[in-house]
């Protein structure tokens, strides 16, 4: 929505009104975050400010089925008293009739004179309010505290943009990329603090994916729990890929939340498919099969390695084929963190050219 | 030689005597530096103190077949001139008939009363000589600046205390532990930085190992180079592992130094015999069938592994089959160094238990 700023830049001079309107999108930044981290929907903060600049409401956004932050913030004034007032929303006011109505419609009818909104709403449904409130005549302007806004629904803007969750690949191996012994075993390659570290990104990743084989061999809970064993408050919904049938008392069909399955032979619609039900970031343990696969597809935007300081040789590689014929194909990526975790070294790298690997395919809120 | 120390302490309250014997022996670590770092003898130096604890002599070793660094002292004196004085020496005085005669029996013919020095000699031929001063009734202390001269002479000691030089096994792989695509291409898997480094470390080295494999593949040069490609004042040793016949313009067979050539059916003979012939420290380079072949021996002291953040997958392992059966038995590491260079990687570790490898066979100084 650059061209609607540059055709409503705010009022020269007014710096006060400026000020007002940062410390409004801070507000409503603050607001935002008292949503709920994970569903269908962003979380939209908003704050409804009068010709004068005084704050004159607030809403924010709790979830599909509620209602958005601006039609909450406008619901709760007297009919008319928005009339002239500026709306600061955290992203471009949505543009389709959801389970809400759209919010552009609604800020309209309010006779709202001004909108100032950090980041554009890349869904192909819900986005171009931005350029529907400027054709009925509202001051619109886009890109206030922009990064602050990124950075609080990079996931959801992600998964937006790509028609799919950010992926995450994460793999514990000794130096030589070993993930087990010949025989199978494996316990304990890594160490308590990388295991610990393993379990704050679970609980961070709106689900795990595993294979039926790891399910299989180790039968892990794929539970994000504290120091104690406790479970952590937030927890990830479990995905299992491939084929096989698991026994009815494998952990992860009994953990807090019911466990999704696909059988992995169409990771792109698989992703998809979880990107609708409100899935954003999957991150993705394991084991070697499920990783390769991800991995070769293009489809891992983020690869989490731990490494322990121990040689294992032998046939039981964190990646097996990826395809790679010669050194020129091979996956670069840009290293964006690493850290000694105890005795292992923590390393997160990204692909070094963007390959979101799924044709975009938003969908929108709802 | 604890022993001989704890019989003759230093005099009580000879602080200014301790104080002259101490500044000494670090005038005696100077000018051992001063000798060549190579070779089949360590770095030695020695200083005579006349009774009052004047300097009168200075001496060090230049290389096999000059005099040791107390001969070297003594026959800067006029005959008689050292009788009552004090040796300090920054290694043990020899104590067998090597092409210059043993230095205890130098220093007991020259009528020396006390000797002081840093560390024990750990040759099975050389060493003892200062039990044999102390039969003679001279007053022997051992341990003065200790830890500054094993500093200075920690590699040659190492080889003595072992029978072998001490083993870097070292490795540039991608994040999965490849060190090559598919078709075997590996240029550049690692950047400018972590190459550098390699130089450094290979010029640190008394001789490079490589397999013949890597020569045939690759052409080796095995040099160490600079920035700028000139060569470094330090060359190793090359070393060829392997039976295969070698191309009469293999780049290794036309460096600083004459190539030497094992079969490698026997590591442990191997390196006893490159330790004889003076090299104490040796860098495997690769390929990965040597690499291996050191680390299942259990003669690796210590691996460099350069990681660099890419993925290749596929068959061409830096590593190979260890034979380890099971996660018990994993070549577990102490991890000493950490460091990111360019966009790679540095790991330096060591094997977490001492695991030497050969029978202890001390050769001994000549």
């Amino acid at each position: 929505m650059g061209s609607t700023s540059a055709a409503h830049p705010a009022p020269a001079g007014a710096a006060s009104t400026r000020a007002a309107e940062t410390a409004a999108m801070r507000r409503a930044l603050e607001l935002a975050a008292r949503g709920p981290r994970r569903g269908i929907n962003p979380r939209v903060g908003c704050v409804l400010l009068s010709p004068g600049g005084e704050v004159i409401a607030e809403g924010w956004h709790r979830g599909a089925g509620t209602p958005h932050a601006e039609v909450d913030a406008l619901a709760r004034l007297e009919p008319g008293a928005a009339r002239g007032a500026t709306a600061i929303v955290t992203l471009e006011p949505c543009n389709h009739t959801g389970r809400t109505g759209p919010c552009s419609e609604a800020l309209i009818a309010a006779g709202v004179a001004r909108v100032v909104y950090a980041v554009d709403d890349p869904g192909v449904h819900s986005a171009g309010g931005g350029r529907r409130l400027a054709d009925a005549g509202v001051d619109v302007e886009q890109g206030l505290l922009a990064d602050e806004a990124e950075a609080l629904i990079g996931d959801w803007l992600f998964a937006e943009r790509h028609g799919r969750p950010f992926v995450t690949v994460k793999w514990a191996s000794t130096l030589d990329g070993r993930i087990a012994a010949a025989d199978g075993t494996s316990r304990w390659i890594t160490g308590p603090e990388a295991r610990a570290d393993v379990h704050v990104r679970r609980a961070a990743a709106d689900a795990i994916a595993v294979g039926t084989g790891t399910v299989l061999a180790d039968d892990p809970a794929l539970t994000a729990r504290d120091a104690d064993g406790g479970l952590r408050a937030d927890q990830p919904v479990p995905v299992v890929f491939g084929r096989r049938e698991l026994p009815d008392d494998a952990a992860v069909l009994h953990g807090p939340h019911p466990a999704l399955r696909h059988d992995g032979t169409d990771l792109v619609g698989d992703l998809r498919e979880l990107q609708r039900s409100g899935i954003r970031s999957l991150f993705v343990e394991g084991g070697p099969t499920l990783a390769t696969a991800f991995l070769a597809a293009g489809l891992a935007d983020e690869v989490v390695v731990y490494l322990a300081p121990a040689l294992l040789g032998g046939p039981r590689l964190a990646v097996g084929d990826l395809g790679i014929g010669t050194i020129a194909e091979a996956l670069r990526l840009e290293t964006t963190h690493v850290a000694r975790l105890g005795d292992d070294l923590l390393v997160v790298a990204r692909p070094a050219s963007a390959r979101p690997g799924a044709a975009d395919a938003p969908n929108g809120r709802t």
